[in-house]
């Protein structure tokens, strides 16, 4: 999907949501059990009832790796299952020498048809560069991520105040360009959103951690919208866990919608 | 396994190779193609021809990823294949938040019973500690890396002349021991190697880059040995690929074979 596409959807759809697929076989309701694919079949009543309220579905993908084969069959069944004009996100943060993050990209991008891979920055360009080398895809590159442990190194600073994260988002504009890359910012990191505006003006951002990690969507809107919208706002536990009954779908598309409710106010008050 | 199992092993086998099975299906003699699992088959041929010589065998996860259900088919019979006293290294370079973390963390050490998995450091603590929490199981963490892109980030200075790496060594080591954890250094950083020993004199290290990327064996044994030897070197390509006739497995042998008398000679002038 292209950067117009993917505007044109937020605008269609007055959203910014990303429903984030943290498909856990321990939390999902027990009466799915006792189907042949319980995790497939969550996915999809969880799509079908959100998908009007949402631009983007992101799932994580070490969950469906915990399964197993039948979790990689499960995660396969779910990407086809996901409408087209919807923008696909796996969240891997994988990174590895050049000719193994070719490997990794071939299997999210040609193998699973992704629109999108979150990428680890550690290991520098030649990690991330094999995920830009596909026409149309998008590599989503980790730069202050919304967990405790996030200011363990991302905050490093340089003798001249720079920090680690600032690096990161610096010097990776040079390998890709605002129509392949993005970037995750937590939610829970608002008052840098302005700095990191101020680098990368625009970029798309994936956003976390808004909700249970205690991110603030108005907050996240005041500092990191920009003249496209800009950002995609990820929520995965508090809208695919609102119910545990046979109603779990629906209780989670009233949370997407609330959501979507939220972001449209937003949005037409930002004119877009 | 635990440190000394570890080391017993290297003074047993007078040596302290791991072998990369980076197992490429496009690399891979054309006559296994026929076989009903060929990237199995070239593992196991592989296995039997260099396991006298080697104390670690370290699958590279991209490689059976990017193959799908019967690329983790493949890779669940190659661990099972590997005799119990080989340590095994799930080289998948994970790292995520806190729950995800653990996601992946059970899916090598309980699914597929790894002694190790390697993991990137850029998320900070609580991406770490899930993987330190199975007794019995090492987390080897990214360091010092040998690529080219290594240097991007990892040298990134603070204004004491502290670089990323080395805060990521001293931070790290207030989350497990030299029993639990171990770090990534390239063979092509030797001249970093004292420093880090400063540093982590006890730590195992893992390192890649001897051979393909031009690093050097005596080098990193004569700045990056301690007592216990605490070095595991990796050679990937140079070893598996040696050969692509049927004779492929007894050329890996003969590799693997050369590094382990060199080793050999290196261990004994160390007294070990």
């Amino acid at each position: 999907m292209t950067k117009a596409e993917l505007i044109f959807q937020i605008k269609q759809k007055q959203s910014f949501l990303c429903v984030g697929l943290d498909t856990d076989i321990k939390k999902i309701p027990t009466h799915l059990l006792e189907l042949e694919d319980p995790i497939f079949e969550f996915n999809k009543q969880i799509i079908d009832a959100t998908k009007d309220f949402c631009v983007a579905y992101k799932p994580n993908i070490a969950f469906y790796e915990s399964m197993g084969v039948s979790g990689w069959n499960s995660l396969h069944k779910t990407l086809d299952y996901i409408p087209k004009n919807i923008f696909t996100i796996a969240d891997a943060k994988r990174g590895d020498i050049g000719n193994t993050s070719d490997m990794y990209a071939r299997s999210f991008f040609k193998n699973m048809n992704f629109d999108a891979v979150t990428v680890a920055p550690y290991m520098g360009s030649d990690s991330v560069t094999p995920f830009l080398e596909f026409d149309g895809k998008w590599t989503i590159l980790l730069a202050l991520t919304s967990n405790k442990g996030g200011l363990d190194f991302q905050t490093f600073k340089n003798e001249n105040g720079k920090q680690l994260f600032e690096q990161v988002l610096e010097i990776s504009q040079t390998w890709g360009t605002d129509e392949n890359m993005m970037y995750v910012v937590g939610a829970t990191r608002t008052e840098r959103l302005s700095e990191i505006r101020e680098i990368i003006p625009n970029h798309f951002l994936l956003v976390p951690g808004v909700g249970a990690q205690g991110g603030n969507l108005q907050e996240v809107a005041k500092y990191g919208m920009n003249q496209d919208c800009g950002l995609l706002v990820n929520s995965s536990r508090e809208i695919i866990y609102s119910g545990n009954g046979t109603d779990f779908a629906e209780k989670a598309g009233n949370e997407a919608q609330k959501l979507q409710q939220q972001m449209a106010v937003i949005l037409s008050e930002a004119g877009i």
